[in-house]
């Protein structure tokens, strides 16, 4: 009986299983605070300043593609992009990158030639790693040139645009690695690869930023049935890179030469390195046979930049600093939009990815580091009430200000404190304040005070708009 | 045996029916193209303004929420919420205002008080009208001020904002219409209706900007079922528009003064009208009894900023010009932070959301009348080819400028022509061109050329940035 009251005790409390739920964003996003924001504005300033001083235009598509023009794009990748449910009508998916979208575009608008530049969140399903600025939403910052071009001339300007970018950025050294599909496929050829396991293989090869060659070698042969002695030969092929003297030294390599693909490859390669060393960045740039890039779509050049030796998580330098630095990455796409094109119409495209979330975990470490806060706002006056009873003077004041272009603020209480109010200006680094009290509605004045100085003087009413003025000028 | 024949040669024929895809954007969704991107983006650098003219800051939050976050927020119109795919994990759906995650993040975060602004896309399954600007993936402009403060003086400060917003846009003429939720009930107390039926009437009542009364009415009593007393009490009220002189008539009306709600709701609105006074504006306020807002979580002050007697599709101008310039919304939210807060906690809120999309569709439509195009790049100098095998130069200069922060392009072209160089100048608009050939190898100098005037002048190599920038200065 005790029991049976205890069970109805229980049962008449509210169910706090239905009540209570998760405070929390999903798993791999985050929001922004005003301070991130402010952080993250500075960076996309920088970016597409940089976009904008070569001559790129902007578009923006939809957040979800339909389902099947993400399919058959992503390669091994595919099962990490993300469904939308059934709810009726057509199935749509999130989309994975800028890149798919872009040459949907192109190919929808019959567009043959364009630079463009594309900054927007994308989606994927992929496992955390949010200490290392690794979410399943973030920002992309693309670049891409399409058009029917000399070769060359559009890649080496993605490398170009790179390094301003990551100079502008003062992400400290780095390096942007090269490497091209071509040269990569002739080097699977003459090692033995089959060539219908030409991109399983590659999706292999391009582990190796992240883990050893001896497991990269087992999942080549274990998992994609690879023979021991073409993984080999992979092997030592993947060990080389360098500058023009490696490009020169392949070009001698009989094995390779045979293919046809290798050949082009590096004779582009070479033009490549030519003109990287006219734009100034030779010095950045590492011809690197082991960078491969997941993606399925890239038919030539590929790029990935990464800063050297940096570890963004101080006090955890010793555990991987492999594959870290990574912020950039891209290359030559010929075929995507002929996928779209219903005559399979080719426009070659290029083009390179800023990797903006590890960038600001780097910035944001930076500034919690140097401990000077920047502003979130930029309030210019703070209209400050001597004394009771003055709101409705203030709400004219403010709307005097705002009317006239200044950025003004102040305090939602009918009648504030007067250290409230000056407390409100030092906090949120507001330079000026206009103070109305009796003695100056009398005088038809207001008082203008200086924060950082405290000093003070009275103005006419009639001229407060243009001492504002003067004061705003000289800070 | 013909007709075997026949089907084996369509049997070898390619699978049309496989690699035909839709080349198309999800329905309700669209691309933006260079030109409209620099319409939007002209619009939202004057709204951001008025948004840190006003002193607010930003915020981010993920495009998706925890599906429960979302759960029991919007009324009738959760049906139009987006879920993605259970792929395993968390349930998330797509955000559908900006308000629900910025609630989220201030219970989640613990903030008591901000003013912040948020631009971002929101999504809805809605029934698309893409000529008027109703899409299903939209940005809002948001911006709220959160808080326990003194009655109305944020509310005002959001009906003073929209006005700046619609005139720095140069939308024409327009209305805000205003209201309180405390009023509605107080008046569906007063005509009869029951407690528990106040959000479904209220719902209906949001349609009379859409629909007559007569249907509104019938709503009412067949599908909600009201007495239809009740409803033809509510028919005389919500006729009701006016100022100052309507608040005081109804603070004169018996029923509604029985009603403490409805007796709170006018009194804040007195001071409302009061503050929208000492503001400036006034005359563009209406307080109608007809505006009700469709979404559950207002508990005071609502709003809706209306053009008028604008239709932006010329032409369509007989039918359907009832609602379509409704171009912001908003209103105040005492309590949805509380439904995230596990120990209830208040953070009165209110705020306004601009409806971009029709002031883009608007902005568009004016552009495109005005068929004078602007430029959707900003380059500044184009380096040009006066012969073959100038290539290596071009990239030489194009570092040199790009380097000094000068706006540059040059063709991707090997060999150029001339006329073609010329071309692009003009098509572009771009201002200026460096020219070099082997005359000007040979004596150390760039000709610089003025497009539109056509006049050339050499000037030494070394002095190619300085006098360029003056050139630009000029400009």
């Amino acid at each position: 009986e005790e029991v049976a009251k205890l069970l109805e005790l229980k049962a008449s409390l509210p169910d706090e299983g239905q009540k209570k739920f998760v405070l929390k964003t999903p798993k791999g996003t985050r929001d922004f605070n005003p301070y991130q924001m402010s952080i993250r504005e500075g960076a996309f300033t920088k970016i597409i300043a940089a976009f904008k001083r070569h001559g790129a235009e902007t578009i923006d598509t939809p957040v979800f593609e339909l389902k099947e023009t993400l399919t058959g794009k992503y390669g091994e990748d595919s099962k990490l992009i993300y469904d939308l449910a059934d709810q009726g009508g057509e199935l749509l998916s999130l989309r994975y990158d800028l890149t798919v979208p872009f040459a949907r575009y192109l190919a929808m608008n019959k567009i043959n030639n364009i630079k463009r530049y594309h900054i927007a969140k994308v989606y994927r399903r992929d496992n955390p790693a949010m200490t290392r600025g690794r979410y399943r939403e973030f920002y992309q910052c693309d670049f891409d040139i399409a058009g029917q071009f000399d070769p060359m001339i559009p890649d080496a300007e993605c490398v170009k645009i790179v390094a301003e970018i990551l100079e502008s950025l003062e992400l400290g050294d780095y390096v942007v690695k090269v490497n091209d599909r071509k040269i990569l496929d002739g080097m699977f050829a003459a090692c033995g690869v089959p060539e219908d396991k030409f991109r399983s293989i590659c999706s292999a090869v391009d582990k190796l930023d992240k883990t050893f060659w001896s497991d990269v070698r087992a999942e080549m042969i274990d998992e994609k049935g690879l023979d021991p002695v073409a993984a080999d030969k992979i092997g030592k092929y993947v060990e080389l890179k360098g500058g023009l003297d490696l490009v020169d030294k392949l070009l001698q390599d009989e094995n390779l030469m045979k293919e046809s693909s290798a050949k082009q490859g590096l004779e582009d390669m070479k033009l490549l390195l030519k003109y990287c060393e006219l734009f100034g960045v030779l010095d950045k740039v590492s011809f690197d046979l082991s960078l491969a890039r997941g993606l399925d779509y890239y038919t030539g050049v590929i790029y990935e930049a990464v800063l050297l030796g940096f570890s963004h998580t101080p006090g955890s330098e010793s555990e991987e600093t492999i594959g870290v630095g990574s912020v950039a990455g891209g290359g030559r796409y010929d075929k995507l939009v002929g996928m779209f094109d219903p005559k399979n119409k080719v426009v070659p495209c290029v083009g390179v990815s800023i990797g903006i979330e590890r960038i600001f975990s780097i910035l944001e470490a930076r500034a919690m580091a140097s401990e000077k806060k920047g502003r979130t706002t930029s309030t210019e006056v703070y209209v400050i009430s001597a004394q009771k009873n003055m709101l409705e003077h203030r709400l004219q004041l403010c709307k005097e200000l705002w009317d006239s272009d200044i950025k003004t603020e102040q305090s939602y209480k009918k009648n504030p404190k007067m250290l409230d109010q000056f407390q409100a200006c030092e906090n949120n680094g507001i330079p000026l304040a206009v103070i109305i009290g009796d003695s100056e509605i009398k005088n038809n004045v207001v008082k203008l005070r200086i924060i950082e100085t405290r000093a003070e003087r009275e103005v006419p009413r009639s001229e407060m708009i243009e001492e504002i003025r003067k004061e705003l000028a000289n800070l």
